[in-house]
């Protein structure tokens, strides 16, 4: 297990590059009878795709899949699905000034050192291009997980550099049509508009920014993680810090439920109409590594895109002192885009435990 | 693939639950020719055992594990390694009175949805109790990693609720020793000794504390890790919210570097003395996924102990209101003993990498 | 993935060697709530222990099971079912005679030049031994089974040596009890006695026997096995394989099967009472890697027991030619002990991918 | 793990129905530094593709890959490699008279009983297109075992009906190019011209055969595999009974050994010139599950074609009584076009255990 492929039984496998020829995922362990079209693929990987706005890469990448396997007359057939998404907007050529060079915290010299080479246009798999695979992963686990009732899973931008806001995970009003209404996806109006001009402020110094995402998914039923390694959080936590430039992930309370003490951070729970509930949700929907029925919660740090325009001291391959100037075409702020992707690693991660805990359910 | 086992390489598989006969553990893919002796074990589980000192959990239990296979002559096989670690002090008719009842925050709750069922003595395997399969994984995991340089991992106690103190992972006077000197783990004197007055206090009071672990691993050469579902901070992140009470996982800048634009972050090259190493450190020694040689650095953050003394609401199994008391022997702080669980995770996750890096390097 | 782990949704996991402290195995995946009793693992055990009669081995391990998880009050709570079976007879010291010399066909060779050593007793894990996990395996793996439907597998030895009879799988009178009737396990009386006296004659004169087992699973549903590297022939004949001394494995028609015609071989379908069944079963219960719901019809073919008592050439470990005269323990022929064994790796088989079944039917 | 993916270090996931748009693969776990060529691939391709003799099926597949990641410049990167290779030749309008009635032996029966459902043309993944797959792993495996010698893998058909002939694989005469020499692949030229007749005749009549390839595989060091599970032989039948239309599988001696006595079968050790090597090889280079440095011997038993010209009983899906005649263009005798898929699937096996091994070898 080299590291392409994701989940247990239900399994995403990806491989691309991203200056190659595409994006080839693998979906193993789909269940039979599935609708699946490949246009809603297509209207995912439109959520991801740069060029959406004025905000993100301009690398103008109107990406559409084909689906070469595992489902015929629109239903999945219980075989491995095929999926691939050419590049159409590679230029390799534009890195040729970073062939000798190492890009300061990008995986130039991470890569050359696992091994021994390096791939000789762009990031290789370090790449935002390869998050076309769990967005492909994301939407067929969001089929899958609607055979267990009407599962909800919305990430929204909480923060942009240093402007923040609250949002309520329990908030109904927090969807992904509400999130998608403004180009940053943070649901607050006025506050988005400020992100988004920070970001458009940031690009013109030739600088980036990180920031913080929420997501939530709710109507998980109650049962679903496995003690003791592969708890709920602990396959999220690994999924969400496979998506590129993540520093940071908070299940619930996450750090700043540290200060509080058990008497505080405890959520009793209660009788609300026949249904037994927590009362707060410092748990962030996991006890013990298994959801409880109530909404799941996580935030995500991202660090500040570390392509930028501005220059910057590095050094050769040969270790030699030089300076860098970031051209390309890359995002000042990951965070809108990372949205849905973000949306599908969740996605992913259910899926794969739902279908786990129906194998064990007699 | 059900929960129980860790790794790809080295793979750590467990059973136990708290309150029953043991905690056993296999340990596969262990190389031959490591010496390997029960008291080093031993040794490790003291560390994190509980009755250590008066802030932790009175539970007295002098572990000591039996190993049963794949060493002989206390030099390893290449042969699975089996452990035996019996439970000593369990007193599953202290759970009597929480049979009916669920716990605010803990697992009772969603083992019963999960299983159909509960333990009826404690909370089966969500319970630190299992840990100390962890333990055993992590100094085996050492031995390994002894070939593969003089690789240091050292955790300490950051924070304890409201009380914390910044430490350096580069600080060489961190070590294992220095944390090891004071009961709480915290190796700044001072600190340490009001972390201890407020974690006695808050077990007078029948309440609980969380708090942050900081941990650093050094030496780690460039080049491990496996894009990109495996990116080894995403199987340290996986690795470390197993661990029971996790809520929060910072890998360097984490959640504190959102607020910097990418020219404050990125961390630079430079050539010292022949050897590319980056000025800064935002990155804690993982660019895209793979180590670069720099030190690793992880924040851990611990929600407060769910058992408390104190009263609280909850609700029977039947769905009826009803009051709490906790009394067995928990802990009102999990950190200090948390400190030598959190550096063997990280033994487990390098060790697993180590191995698979060497099966593709020729 | 180093070896000692059996499946993909119900996990055994084993470590111990021959004359160690005892096998340890862990059992993970198991659904909660089947009954499981320590005496139904003893009573397995007994079925493939030495000293059963004067057929076998004589060391006498009246071999007796700890479980130490997993199971509470009788029932298994979905944990992961730990179990040791401690040596009891384990006599290193008289395999002191071998311990500079390659014993011929057995693996003291190849662990030497797969490991750097050789465990200094015995065959290490290359060893009748090490397939007690394997029974205890196969007992819970019936329990599991026993979700789907009266599942019934039965082994018999169909040839000892140059004495054979032929077994037809449909017969209702193969059964367990009739099998184990006869300490030779093979259910045609005259026949079994012949191979009785062929096994202690060869037993006298120092030398070994191989034969032939046959197995079959009755009432197996149509529809387990996955394409198209798990298929479900793929996974017996894997577990088959890693049996000692397993040296051909045949499905259904087998190596008889290719001088027929596919007019001749193919297995046409037919309405029986509403039941859509195979008028043959040459296919041996599967098409395609599937399940049809016909009987699963398996043969294994096993060497002659390499241990002889017989002197032989070798060479020692620093390669001079020797001479080399066995004691040990050993049994003359293998087939009776392994008929247990082989039901309990394809009742193994069988319940992983009843799991996986479980896992993806909606 | 749903089926697709065969490999634990060296990793083969493919996907594909017969009639879809093509069959994908993406190998994992290959090391950096491998040349590669898509017209090494091809040529592969050309060994098992149909229409390159009158004794195969008459569709025409110039079958021809494209390697869309993993490789630049000729050379792997270390990162997964993705191929795709077109269906060009898909009819799937010829199957609409099996639309309604069950092949015999073929898998249309058991896919619907597990999916619900059934490929619309053609027998989904249960084809012997789906084998394109395992070529491509094949030619990147035996690039990954050149660095471990020079191993060479050759198979060649060993019987056909009724037609045999005994090939010994220790004679330096058997290659790869022997073998390709006569369009059946029976390196013995005049009974390869006899088994060339009666394949046709066979045609002819509308019917079809079945064979036994002999494979041996030469110059593989002493110490791969692993114990106790995962043992060579037994990962070798898993590779090989995953293969269409395989009923056995032999390694060494097989059946016929099972007639010897010990003293007969054991294969004594001898210093040749300063190296061990056994004076036989009943044990067919394994001993333990572990390689021990002498030939590598497998015998496969392939049954007859299950789809036929000639009329058969069998029955609708609704379970009335009917009648098929096959019409397609199928293979009257698979073994010519099976003997590099057989190559291939050793190959990967056993590039798989150099990994594994490489990992462990200090």
């Amino acid at each position: 297990m080299s590291g392409n492929t994701f989940g247990r039984l239900f399994r995403v496998t990806s491989c691309g590059e991203s200056h190659g020829a595409g994006i080839g995922v693998i979906l193993d362990g789909v269940p039979p009878g599935l609708s699946l079209d490949p246009s809603e693929i297509d209207a995912a990987l439109a959520r991801r795709r740069p060029g959406q706005s004025d905000l993100v890469s301009p690398r103008s990448e109107a990406d559409r899949c084909e689906i070469f396997s595992g489902v015929e007359s629109g239903v999945t057939l219980g075989t491995p699905i095929g999926v691939l998404v050419r590049n159409k907007d590679a230029r390799p050529e534009s890195y040729d000034e970073i062939k000798n060079v190492y890009r300061p915290s990008h995986a130039d010299f991470t890569y050359e050192r696992k091994y021994g080479r390096t791939a000789a246009s762009g990031g290789g798999r370090a790449s935002a291009r390869e998050t076309i695979a769990r967005v492909v992963g994301g939407v067929v686990a969001e089929k899958i997980l609607s055979r267990a009732g009407r599962i909800e899973i919305v990430a929204a931008v909480e923060r942009v550099g240093t402007i923040e806001t609250k949002i309520s995970p329990d908030d109904p009003r927090l969807t992904r049509e509400s999130v998608d209404a403004h180009p940053v996806r943070c649901p607050v109006a006025e506050i988005a508009d400020k992100m988004g001009d920070l970001i458009r402020d940031t690009r013109r110094q030739g600088d980036s920014l990180g920031g913080i995402i929420l997501a939530v998914a709710r109507n998980v039923p109650a049962g679903w993680g496995d003690p003791v390694f592969d708890k709920i959080d602990a396959t999220l936590a690994h999924a969400l810090f496979s998506l590129p430039a993540v520093k940071g992930v908070e299940i619930g309370s996450g750090f700043g439920g540290v200060a509080l003490r058990g008497s505080e951070h405890n959520d009793v729970f209660e009788n609300r109409e026949g249904r037994i509930q927590t009362r707060t949700n410092r748990s962030g929907g996991i006890q013990g590594g298994i959801t409880n029925g109530e909404n799941i919660v996580v935030r995500i740090a991202f660090k500040p895109t570390s392509t930028i325009a501005l220059e910057q001291d590095t050094v050769t391959r040969q270790g030699e002192p030089a300076r860098l100037k970031g051209r390309g075409r890359h995002d000042p702020c990951v965070l809108p885009r990372a949205v849905p992707i973000v949306e599908a690693m969740i996605a992913i991660v259910l899926a794969d435990h739902y279908l786990r805990q129906r194998a064990i359910t007699f």
